[in-house]
């Protein structure tokens, strides 16, 4: 009988997994029991350890539920779910990706270019625009905006009881130019969810829970790429030190003051107000 | 602003937890991100790949609960616990550990040397016995053998509403001999759950989901260290391949039938029965 050893253990598990009809999901399987493998080996991890991080998978099971996935935040703050992003963006340019995020609701209400979405909410009034285009620069009409933010509270509509279905929150069609327009108000940064293992685990590593203020935005097309993303604040003071590492150099640009009334009328937006100026690139499929 | 790339935000992920206070917890958690970030890249995780991996761990956590925890069961099936006991059994010789398993139960009821579990159980006899030593082969009295096991069915008591509670479980203290026995039923191989997803996981890597039978023992003694090991039977059919990897050379032993009608009578049970002989080696403190 073969002896189980540290050194052979691991080949035994992919040996038993020789049966994977699935390649690729033998490919896989077979890299994520090596690397476990190896940290396990690596750090020598104790069997009170061990108690541990099956104690933090429980919790976080525990913890979730139709409207909360701790997982997801999990991955999202060890920097993993940025990294399959990275790994998944368009090779050719176009629009960087980057986290979904727990707070995307699929059918958000669908209103016009131009449309006001800051109804009687508080903050900044803050006018968003820009052009949806082709790797070539040409316009696409009748691309989808899906766009969600928090609320001034910090708080996105579907974690606040207190903020009306569908605050903040559209979609928007494109018109023939690939223009889109909304007026909004300015998001801000906030702290994702500490009450729960991922609160622990940040809290253990000596991290804060902020991240910089950004405008969630799926964009999608016929013939195209869809592209998930977010528009940063270049100015936050957490832009550099985002909690989920979803900030990419070029989705932090200028939340941009203007004072100026006459801008603020053509907009039909009270004075001052901000301006957001930001166009997306999608790949051809 | 530094961009995040594939290149560097292991680093800034690594760098982000630099201020953990716990030394062992940094190096812990440092080498976990690099691992699972390695393994990311290696595999160029897709999207979906990267949401079948959290729609797995949002599942095994809404199947489990305070008697099931099928983490455990997927580090089981991925050799990760039996490669944490390997790493933890004491190098200075002594009786292996083996996976605790899903099954223990703290508090099993007591009983004599000597004492028959067998009651009304259908199943083969058998008759257990040993000494507990420490490495020096002094005899340990009353140390702590703590025994549970499957019934006829493959069942354990707790997974199995049918048998009566405490059934094929007990603690024992050993003799001043530092000897222990008992008459029990033969052990048989059996699968570990796979109605849920480690069930799925297994069938799409083509495996079985049997063990071959065995005793589990969590054996304790003052001013020793406890060990938990399961003591195999092996002409099993399954002894090497065992789904959770637990199976040590060391502990794969002769489950021998006797028909000696003397010796049956000897040990108060019916004939033919299984005699399995085996000497638990504790380390001092």
């Amino acid at each position: 009988m073969k002896n189980l050893t540290e050194g052979n253990i691991t080949d035994a598990v992919i040996k038993a997994i020789e049966g994977t009809q699935d390649a690729r999901a033998k490919e896989v399987m077979t890299s994520l029991i090596r690397h476990l493998h190896s940290f396990v080996k690596e750090v020598q991890l104790t069997q009170d350890e061990w108690e541990t991080a099956i104690d933090y998978l429980y919790n976080t099971g525990q913890i979730s539920g139709p409207t909360r996935n701790e997982f997801v935040l999990t991955s999202d703050t060890l920097g993993i779910s940025s990294l399959v992003d990275i790994i998944n963006s368009n090779p050719d340019g176009g629009t960087e990706a980057s986290v979904l995020g727990p707070f995307y609701i699929e059918g958000s209400k669908m209103v016009e270019v131009g449309a006001d979405l800051i109804g009687d909410s508080e903050g900044e009034p803050t006018v968003v625009s820009g052009t949806v285009r082709t790797l070539g620069g040409e316009p696409i009409a009748d691309a989808m905006i899906d766009l969600w933010q928090t609320a001034a509270n910090g708080l996105y509509e579907n974690q606040d009881p207190e903020q009306p279905e569908n605050n903040l929150r559209c979609r928007m069609l494109t018109n023939e130019d690939g223009y889109y327009q909304f007026s909004t108000i300015k998001p801000v940064s906030y702290k994702v969810p500490t009450d729960g293992p991922v609160g622990v685990m940040l809290n253990l590593q000596g991290r804060h829970a902020w991240r910089p203020s950004h405008l969630h935005f799926k964009v999608s097309a016929d013939g195209h790429r869809n592209v998930i993303t977010e528009v940063f604040d270049e100015a936050d003071e957490y832009i550099e030190e985002d909690a989920v590492f979803g900030v990419r150099k070029s989705l932090a640009i200028p939340y941009t003051k203007i004072s100026e009334p006459s801008e603020a009328e053509r907009f039909g937006v009270p004075s001052p107000f901000y301006r957001v100026e930001f166009d997306f690139e999608l790949e051809a499929l």
